[in-house]
């Protein structure tokens, strides 16, 4: 059992199941287990969270709240969209990486079906893609066509955290270490990949718009 | 239980454990669960598969097996290398869609760090990724470059799984049906943005050697 003298109760259960949540995954991991590594009794978590399933709620509300600041003011107007979402990709990179645990708990949770987290999914990730629908149009891709909202963005997402996600397996594949210079090389690289591919998606969809007229 | 009549009771132990395993995740799932879906006695178990971790190694040795296949024969030296890829995000897109639940078991489960799966995983990936490097050669990327690799590879491959994987949450917040007509766009688009983004990875490459002589 760790030391967590210096927080209060509440926030050692959610340190305490961030970290066994990562390690096991949400399904493998009991409040029993929960209350012991975060030194409280069981009593504790019934009174702050109610249940696991409170606490995971908790977990994601807290991921969402932060993961949100990483939308914050991307677009900016006064630089071009390639600078915004190069500046966009380099701040979930440093997101994800500053935040681990708490990224790769809510990432591998997220596909659970629990009633209790549904809305709180749908409408963050609703507010998210409105974060960024103004970006979206100066990359010269129409905010309104869903189909390619819904390709475009989870396929960078996903990209972002399954290079968290599979690090084990990359250590045992790959050569590098994954350290300041590796993470800087990886964001210029996906920006380079993603800016070049929705550039190829904007010209086939001006294209589309010549041909119908 | 469902009706596993058919076949024996390896397959049913192997067919039980896919299905448990995609709805709970592994870790939630117990040998006693897996005996009384597939209808057997939990002795069967031991006796095929020595335990849990020995049924997931099975699953996953299925998964790279047919996985593998996707794979082979996709540098074709007649068509482009652009057709050959878009081949490639085809056939992929296919595989997923008819072996989701296996697909999504294997995916789940791929960074566990299970030492007994260890050496599997690492030898199918590199198999794999010799696999494509004529491909990747012709695409004007490096195929000793690791670091390209390790970067383009696995960011098709996440955006594919994970758009299976989150199924639920897109269908809370996407209009669109999941139909054939869906699959053929999905295809299409993600062809056009790897391609295009491999396009731009390649003449960065050829930039800086030129700057570089």
């Amino acid at each position: 059992m760790k030391e967590r003298n210096g927080s209060d109760p509440k926030n050692r259960i959610l340190d305490a199941a961030i970290s066994l949540f990562a390690q096991k995954g949400f399904a493998a991991v009991g409040v029993r287990e929960i209350a012991a590594e975060a030194g409280v009794n069981i009593a504790m978590i019934s009174y702050y969270f109610e249940g696991k399933v409170g606490i995971l709620k908790e977990i994601l509300e807290e991921f969402f709240c932060r993961y949100f600041l990483v939308f914050e003011g991307v677009d900016d107007k006064s630089k071009s969209p390639e600078d915004c979402v190069r500046g966009l990709i380099h701040k979930m990179v440093h997101f994800v990486r500053e935040n681990t645990e708490l990224a790769m708990v809510s990432y591998n949770e997220i596909p659970l079906d629990l009633p209790e987290i549904t809305e709180l999914k749908a409408n963050r990730i609703t507010a998210m893609i409105q974060n960024i629908s103004g970006l979206v149009l100066r990359m010269g891709l129409d905010p309104k066509d869903s189909f390619l909202i819904a390709v475009v963005g989870p396929s960078l997402i996903s990209t972002i955290f399954t290079n968290f996600r599979f690090r084990p397996v990359m250590k045992q594949v790959f050569p590098f270490e994954f350290d300041d210079a590796y993470y800087e090389r990886y964001a210029e690289t996906i920006s380079t990949l993603f800016l070049r591919g929705i550039e190829g998606l904007a010209q086939e969809r001006r294209e589309k718009k010549g041909g119908a007229k």
